[in-house]
């Protein structure tokens, strides 16, 4: 049973979200999920600093629901499934305003060097942020 | 061996793409990709039409080198790899401008009822297209 | 002296608005002032109907002071300036979170037919929504 | 009469620049006038170096007519028509694959100092590539 914790992030819809279809666009998904990982950070230093950037690796998601135009935020929820030396992974479902499941998805980030690129150790402050995040189930 | 056609769609980079982090931001790839489908069909009546509509289901994608901006296209080669009753899959390479592999992706796509949403069989005239791209190995 | 209504928009800010500047770009304070109309009009069936659909025709933007990443949302005061047969005039101040204005703007819409494209006259459910937000000053 | 050379930018269109209606959304013109500016300028170094940065202080925009989507690009011919101290204004047309004026614009662009925002004389190298772009009618 998991104890880990998970992030809520609201994320507000916007009209240019919308396609011709009149749905949320594909590719839109992928902006929300950033900005559940921003929510996620809380905190821009950990996007980029002097140090380290982090990056992303490989996405994956999997609809389940079209997102229409609404006022109410999309709720994302956000844990961490794998904890490795450079690298993690984020998982998330969205949901749309009467709860349903719109969407989930997985994300591995890497943390690289902020110069060279090349991956490194993940630093302390960071693995600090994320390790109440990790859930083995969920 | 393969004998599949590939489609190779060329997209036009925008300053916008970028990021804070001045490489086209993780998000931009699937916008990429989604133009390379538009290439693909070549024909906006196959995104929606009054009988059906095309809606992705399941997108994977891996970061394999960071794109920046260039004046030169992205080149994206598409191709089929599943052909189901009402879903197929599509491949993706996505190359810089010296022909380095930046991603590579997969899309399940599935063929729904315009005004119902519901799965349906693939219309013919949609598979005659798909059909020339389908490749057991590639 | 100026009795009309002025409607505050909240927009919240994403990571993707920002550019390799780390500002928000100047293309999407546009982005902004549109979902202040959507807001503004409270109900999507007045940005398109089966008998109008109303379209920008004129867009003039000031920047003040830039805007960059904050979890707090903008807000953008919203108000009418001209009311024509066809056509009106928005006026829009965005604020930041501590309440400095990053730009003003204007823009022009025009109610067309939503078959012909051609103007036509305002119906009255949208005046009567516009009428209380004119001011001839503010 | 103008012997003022025009720069002409292509930019291809995305489905993604669609909105509902199935036009090119009027918020996306202004990423179409952020292409022609890159491409004015050619070199990126332009936007940001070291010195400088440039911010865009003004926009004015008319819509003539609508935009759908076409594989062509859309035409941008731009030039300046006025050079100050710390300021200039590009001129913008855009026209869609048959050659129709689509929209008209203006942007009014201050050159500030990288570091504190502030206004500062336009560099020669900056002034060198935009003078042969000034014209006094078009």
């Amino acid at each position: 049973m998991s104890q880990a914790q998970v992030v809520r992030v609201p994320v507000y819809r916007r009209f240019s979200d919308l396609d011709v279809l009149g749905h949320v666009n594909n590719v839109v998904f992928h902006d929300y999920l950033q900005e559940a990982r921003v929510g996620l950070l809380r905190d821009l230093s950990f996007v980029r600093s002097a140090e380290f950037a982090q990056v992303v690796v490989e996405q994956r998601l999997r609809h389940r629901k079209p997102l229409l135009l609404a006022p109410e935020p999309i709720q994302i929820d956000t844990w961490i499934t794998r904890m490795g030396n450079s690298s993690y992974t984020i998982a998330y479902e969205i949901r749309d305003e009467h709860g349903d499941l719109a969407a989930d998805a997985e994300t591995v980030m890497a943390v690289v060097d902020a110069t060279t690129g090349r991956p490194i150790r993940m630093p302390e402050r960071l693995r600090d942020v994320l390790a109440p995040l990790l859930a083995t189930t969920h």
